[in-house]
């Protein structure tokens, strides 16, 4: 795969799910669920959130991917998620996984290793969010202490390319490490992205939306593509609103505003660096 | 009641709400009951979330309907609804049901089947959510099979026309059916009330508002009139709205902001059909 | 303590909140949760909320104060809040209490005499809120039917002075009573903070939000100056968006805005009368 080729796949992305209104449901958390909800509905998708198993295996009958985000544990989670993972892997029904938070706590721990058996087929973090699943799953010995930042923009997120690099070998899907470049790798390929704002940061839930995009995208291509081009409309969406916003939450309403109104055309292969 | 009389009603009931400000507790999804409170407040009400059951009854002793909405159930859920259901139909207190969702998962159908027990005074949904609704209940047999879309604005609420005047009957209350055109029947009179935007369709949670609203009219007014203020004061403050909004986000504001300025002779007789 | 030391520190508090980034980790209802974190990364802070007791803990291990609101109470808090207190007791960590609801349903009363004997240092609430708390923990004999409110600005959270400043004593820290102008005391002094917008009450979520922002200032000042800083902060940033609001939603974003765009010399010692 060449540039102009990502860049086809993503426009190509981004159109089928304007036509398809694929639904992905999530498992997230109860601090940005709405933002979640409302960006998946920005690109064109369709949301819903469930609690219990059932509910989740029910939604499967009509989702061709899901969201799960452990940024908030609640307690029926304890019988929902294995009854979710393990439903979703049998019917070989692809999910994103957001590792938010998955250090902290007890129940969480529990969870993690269980999420390695029935893995997801695409991730989205920070690099210090990579860092620490790779070295927990036992993939690498990296940890987050080398993630020092560099003088260039991509130094953020090339201190986990090697842990972004064993996850999406072992899931066999793609991963996503987002900073002010992000890096996106099918375990092969990597790919920079470049775009979006400062004020990604001053809003609280933009990696939960990204990751729920992510979902939508993976409803109607690869888990490289769905990854590229979350990553890219983030970018491109970040960079139209940041023109009118005046602090950070009238940037998260241009910004959504923007994910509306973004054209696959709105993509341009300049803000994008593949490496083999 | 004639069309004017109608809009006399529902112009009384916005300048009700307005001074005397009255409070419908709600148990909502954790999706979008931020956007519940908000409209609840932003129309002139107050606006209570609760879990447990014994909050609700607490609760009612001050307040004059509530809201209900299983979009995403939780587990003190079952204990929470019996409790709360029958304590309101000890007391006489009306409440609002938005169907969302109650054909998802083993629980919410044994909720569905209490709930005909202990029935709401109104019921607010879109068409397919009312079909399945009337047939779970046993009230029709049509299905939503039935609900294709027509040529004409009124088609799709007309689907579930015999649907909602079955439901309006069986609760001796009023039921709103959202679309293009609302459709609201106490089951004898059948009004069609017009406006509103196709953004409504691109937010989370307008369905859920305007439940979480018809609780507050209905603190004020009649099942019927209160269904009806409901959604004649959403499609007016959409029209507004959609004027000055530039994507969904910025449409979600300037809704909010245009239910707050609302005025009782914004509500137009033009907007209204009435039928018997 | 004079009013030029007061504004004083207030803006060194703004100042170190905007370097240092500190974390205050919250339990807080659902139905605001979302503002509540913008609102504390707005002001220069980090959010993070939890529902497990071993995750507080955990938080606890890189945060300098934590934010507890019990508006709405889930099941798994029975066993949180115990932990969760004790825990910051032994590591002597500040909290601050929005005592919202705590009268509401048995659950809620039996935390409230626990919370008694593992007091947070700050505590924000309207003025019945105080006057209830106060009461509750037997410290006056004051009730909120006193409140009636009069002709002066501070008569309606003068009515809550005596519980304020007996709970402050109880707590040895601080308690802030919101209203059209607002009183923070120590025990000692009393400080009355004027500004802000009507539009605060036509929004839900400016109280949690106020205290999630208390707990952010509690990680880099003394419990009155983290209290004062919080509520001249809103009020500045209250007066800022309420000159470019439409309504409630339009003055929401705005408020977000403006704590963001907010400098400590747009404190103003004009806005604050100090008493011993």
């Amino acid at each position: 795969m060449d540039k102009r080729q990502a860049v086809k796949g993503v426009r190509q992305a981004i159109q089928a799910v304007r036509e398809k209104n694929p639904l992905a449901p999530s498992l997230t958390n109860t601090v940005t669920v709405n933002f979640v909800a409302n960006a998946q509905i920005a690109v064109g998708g369709s949301a819903a959130m469930f609690y219990y198993g059932d509910e989740a295996l029910a939604l499967a009958e009509i989702a061709n991917a899901f969201y799960m985000n452990l940024g908030t544990f609640l307690p029926v989670y304890e019988e929902t998620i294995p009854m979710f993972i393990k439903g979703l892997a049998d019917r070989q029904c692809p999910w994103v996984l957001d590792p938010v938070s998955l250090e902290v706590g007890a129940i969480r721990k529990k969870m993690v290793s269980l999420i390695k058996e029935y893995p997801p087929k695409l991730i989205r973090g920070n690099p210090s969010e990579i860092i620490s699943l790779a070295k927990t799953w036992e993939l690498t010995e990296e940890t987050s202490e080398s993630s020092t930042r560099g003088v260039d923009s991509t130094d953020e997120v090339d201190a986990a390319k090697a842990s972004a690099l064993s996850l999406a070998k072992f899931i066999d899907g793609a991963v996503a490490v987002s900073g002010e470049v992000d890096l996106i790798t099918d375990g092969q390929l990597v790919a920079y992205a470049r775009g979006g704002s400062h004020f990604m940061e001053k809003i609280t839930g933009a990696g939960c939306a990204l990751g729920g995009v992510c979902a939508i995208y993976l409803c109607e291509s690869s888990p490289f593509i769905a990854a590229l081009t979350a990553s890219m409309v983030f970018n491109q969406a970040g960079n139209m609103a940041q023109k009118i916003a005046k602090g950070p939450a009238s940037y998260q309403m241009a910004f959504l505003d923007a994910l509306y109104q973004l054209k696959p055309e709105d993509i341009l292969e300049e803000d994008l660096i593949l490496e083999e």
